[in-house]
């Protein structure tokens, strides 16, 4: 069973100007922004709840990232995905297989945070989930 | 400065098949399925992460729900709103007036769980977004 959200991401075009509303209008206190080259995007971490709660995730693509552009020019900004702290990847994985979710990963990707999956929106109700396990 | 993520609202056509995949193959323990006639939904909560987590929340609209069916004829099932917990949500509404956010009410509205504001998704980046006092 999942732990708790680790986060919720969000998509935008660019990150600064959506930084002016959740920094300066909405008053949370955002992380640093990081590049992210080998997955083709520029991120903020919003922290929320302190040391145990749940950030949302500012994403911004790169020009080179097809498959976000690609969303964002279907869907606009906005949601995209939904990240849930597992124990063990490695035993959630195999448990999805076994009762026949559309897990996207054959085995668990190293992630910026830890070792994740991605479940396929059509198994569970339109959501993009990660189950994300982080390191000890 | 909103306090925590209390929920993200996921919006499916039918609560007893979206369950069976969240409780069922993903292994959350949901509360009891929540009838509210008021907006017109049935609804159910998933908790995780303990008293000061985040849920997630399933609304499946009643059929007399015009702007949840309308949702989901136009985007089908997925993720509809974050619900940030605030802990004075006057104070929040007027601070978001002054900055010129795009607020949908002029004054709180009574939700199931306490008093709350929309902020409609053209400030927001495409994100629906709750902000929900709670009583003490």
């Amino acid at each position: 069973m999942p732990r708790r959200i680790d986060h919720v991401a969000i998509i935008v075009r660019n990150l600064e100007q959506a930084l002016s509303f959740y920094r300066d209008t909405l008053g949370i206190v955002p992380g640093e922004i990081q590049e992210v080259p080998t997955e083709q995007v520029r991120i903020a971490f919003l922290p929320l709840g302190g040391p145990e709660g749940s950030q949302l995730e500012l994403i911004e693509p790169t020009p080179a990232n097809v498959s976000l552009n690609k969303f964002l020019d279907k869907r606009g900004e906005g949601l995209h995905h939904v990240c849930l702290e597992v124990e063990n990847v490695d035993a959630s994985l195999e448990s999805l297989k076994e009762k026949g979710a559309a897990v996207m990963d054959q085995q668990p990707r190293l992630a910026a945070e830890g070792r994740a999956i991605f479940l396929h929106p059509k198994s569970s109700n339109g959501v993009l989930l990660e189950l994300l396990e982080k390191p000890e």
